[in-house]
């Protein structure tokens, strides 16, 4: 293990702390170099999760990160961090710890990186403000592996380590986690569902659905455009076969929004399905994948969803099996009744999507549902129409907590009504002529929808905005970290 | 299920075939109405691939497309393929099938999907050119569902469904096939090894590695940055202590190369982690994690692996465990060994890297290995120096078959010695300001990588262009589809 000393370097802090001439306990403590991978050392780190009754009066080392320090005569008590999880841990003058080492102990700043070898010892009363309660560590050496200047800069405030320490410190760890383990149950039970995930061009020629809200790329001489969706790619993958594709990836919107749900860049969880006479095949393995989704993550994320929690008070989400459909003219009488004036064909204002999910949770009990039969007059003109009613479609929208985080159709695969449809919406057909002339050549029947995965975050956590779930959130005003 | 008619529509080639006045099966056959959701009917659809000797005598429904067709007096011959699986399909004259009927099976524009009921009858002699070989259909009713245009477009003639059809066609699912499955390992392993995956913004504000081949993007008022690697993000994470983290996503790369392995835009598997005290800790859960890779496409992939070889022959991929570790000094002996000269400092040209490979097969019998202790003049300024030989760095690349797929190293975690570094590189300090701040709040040393998803999938599968490995691929010349 890399040398320690207590005079390699002198920082601004440490200087006071390194006049250590009769010092009994010198090298015990230090600033340790760099580590530079310059040996192999045997030793074995104890995680501080795994610091308990267990392995009392044992010897352990601790990598870990000084959350707190406190001093008191001889005495200097220090909360070591390792993730959501923190220890107490104690330097007292005797045998092993000098004064100087006390000291040096209680100086060193907050947030620094520390090796410490020490006893773990059974406490008589629960320790309240840390994970680990019922041990603390007595210190018998530490040394400083990397040290943190005195405060926290303005780029690290954001989602990754929020404004307060400690306790936003841990929730951020437990969203990011959690959020991890949504792409993960989304691809597991995906592809236990024979899926294939494909990977789709974020660089493209030309503006994927008509042309607003793009950016554009300066492609060696000529310009590009950022994918506002991977949807003509999954579609194409469906014209060749795959019959069943997902995709992961970031989509780009140039929307000028500054809302709590907007962001210009976000990461896009994508399905796509052949089926064989219903679109409702499609529409009910996604709502199943949700479904496994929300499970898993009650079961596997208990200790995040808690973790946030208190933080973030909330309601445990609620879901039913199979997931309630209702139909747009549903929705409409529930929102009619309790005073809403709309007519058939209008879309739903975001305070409307709220309202209702208030309706169907009180009704139903269930903060997850499928809206599906949407006006026609409301959906881009590649969704299929209801063959039974012209002012309806075969599509759909998902909510959490009454917000949209799906959208979704069957698609038109038959070119000549593709065309029909793209006229009566004012496209200029050459802008989409290798899209239509996709489905030229045999296209299965199919649907598919779009999930905007920080959206799934907050909502599944009851939280209220998606900076809060982006590592680093882009909109129109923030592009840095 | 949707009514079908043999007059509902009047293209091009079917119209010679509708003239039905006395035809006893003309509800047997016809084009089916387009598919809109008009009903959910309990027919059940059997695989292509589940058509065998077990199912001999049972009347079934399938759907395929047609691959081809060959009519022969009063019978009519096709094979009906779906994804990598085909079956032959007999329309012969008799009680279930019309002349008329025969005669619209064989004009059927080849690529067109259709609904077949037949019965699943043994054949005394195997058929040699389809993948059901003891089986075929004997057709009692077929409707065309997606009827083809006679010829394929260019838009199609890529990746994803290759110029000559039938063997490129199963080449193309059985590579990208395989492309999924290496997300799928990349990832399996990485959770199962304590790895958190997290999401890195494309969007940037400046140019991440000094500026050069950067796509610029206009965004808004402003310019921004397609992002080249997730390298800052990904450290910013260990910074943040998620300890173990790795993405999947694309990178951009505004090169101007057109050779067999660039791509302007691909997909990069990556990871980052921090160590205790030596990057081979890291180094190797890399390579572990390559190996168990590689076996699970051995297990897992097996159809898909002789799919490809059958169109493009290749020996088995090898590799050891543990895997091969060479230091570049060694390397260097090999190759001057083999008549090559080059300095200690220089870097591996891509001819150089091939001939190592080769060499590397020869005397180790392995696909796959390790480079390591690079010299530090080759690679970038963030890149540890080798504490005991300043000309050297802890840096690393992994081989597939002579081409490199990973490039990796210990990153310098002091802020000091990375102003140092970046100072000796030309590099203006206020470009990078916000990446040597974020370890200024304490770091842990760590190790990363990033893997090319299309060169893995090409090497793994002895391919020749990383546009075998790409759906939809870009360089400085394609943008499309």
């Amino acid at each position: 293990m890399p040398s320690a000393s207590a005079s390699r370097k002198s920082q601004e802090k440490p200087r006071e702390i390194m006049d250590a001439a009769e010092d009994y306990a010198k090298e015990r403590y230090g600033i340790s170099s760099m580590i530079q991978s310059q040996e192999k050392p045997d030793r074995v780190l104890v995680r501080v999760r795994d610091l308990t009754i267990q392995k009392a009066d044992e010897v352990v080392w601790v990598r870990a990160r000084v959350h707190t320090s406190r001093a008191k005569g001889k005495q200097c008590f220090l909360v070591l961090r390792q993730q959501q999880f923190n220890v107490q841990a104690l330097v007292a003058v005797g045998d092993h710890a000098s004064k100087q080492m006390v000291k040096f102990a209680a100086n060193i700043n907050k947030e620094s990186i520390v090796d410490v070898e020490g006893v773990v010892r059974k406490v008589n009363q629960k320790i309240g403000s840390c994970t680990q309660q019922d041990v603390e560590l007595h210190v018998q050496k530490i040394y400083v592996i990397s040290l943190a200047e005195p405060r926290l800069p303005l780029q690290l405030d954001d989602a990754v380590r929020p404004e307060a320490e400690g306790e936003e410190t841990s929730t951020s760890q437990a969203v990011f986690r959690l959020q991890s383990g949504i792409c993960h149950l989304f691809r597991e039970t995906l592809i236990n569902k024979g899926f294939v995930e494909i990977q789709t061009p974020k660089i493209i020629s030309a503006a994927s659905e008509g042309g607003a809200n793009v950016f554009t790329v300066s492609y060696f001489k000529n310009n590009a455009y950022l994918a506002q969706s991977p949807q003509l790619y999954k579609q194409m993958c469906i014209c060749a076969d795959f019959e069943k594709v997902f995709s992961i990836g970031p989509v780009f919107r140039a929307e000028d929004s500054n809302t709590h749900r907007h962001l210009t860049e976000f990461v896009g969880l994508d399905i796509e399905m052949a089926f064989n006479y219903h679109y409702h095949e499609v529409m009910e393995e996604i709502a199943d994948t949700m479904v496994q989704i929300f499970k898993g993550l009650q079961e596997r994320f208990q200790t995040e969803i808690q973790t946030v929690n208190k933080q973030f008070p909330c309601e445990p989400f609620k879901f039913l099996e199979p997931t309630l459909r209702l139909e747009y003219c549903e929705a409409l009488a529930m929102l009619r009744e309790a005073g809403v004036e709309m007519g058939d064909e209008d879309d739903l204002s975001t305070p409307n999507e709220k309202l209702l999910g208030h309706l169907v949770k009180e009704k139903y009990d269930t903060d997850f549902y499928i809206l599906d039969k949407y006006p026609l007059a409301v959906r881009p003109f590649y969704t299929m129409p209801d063959p039974r009613n012209p002012k309806q479609s075969n599509s759909y929208d998902m909510f959490m907590r009454g917000e949209e985080i799906l959208s979704g159709a069957q698609r038109i695969h038959d070119p000549q009504l593709l065309t029909e449809r793209a006229l009566h919406h004012g496209i200029d057909l050459e802008k989409i002529k290798a899209y239509i002339d996709s489905f030229r050549f045999g296209a299965p029947p199919h649907a598919g929808g779009g999930i905007g995965l920080e959206r799934v975050t907050m909502l599944f956590l009851g939280l209220h905005n998606v900076r809060q779930t982006s590592m680093f959130p882009r909109d129109p005003k923030r592009l840095t970290p």
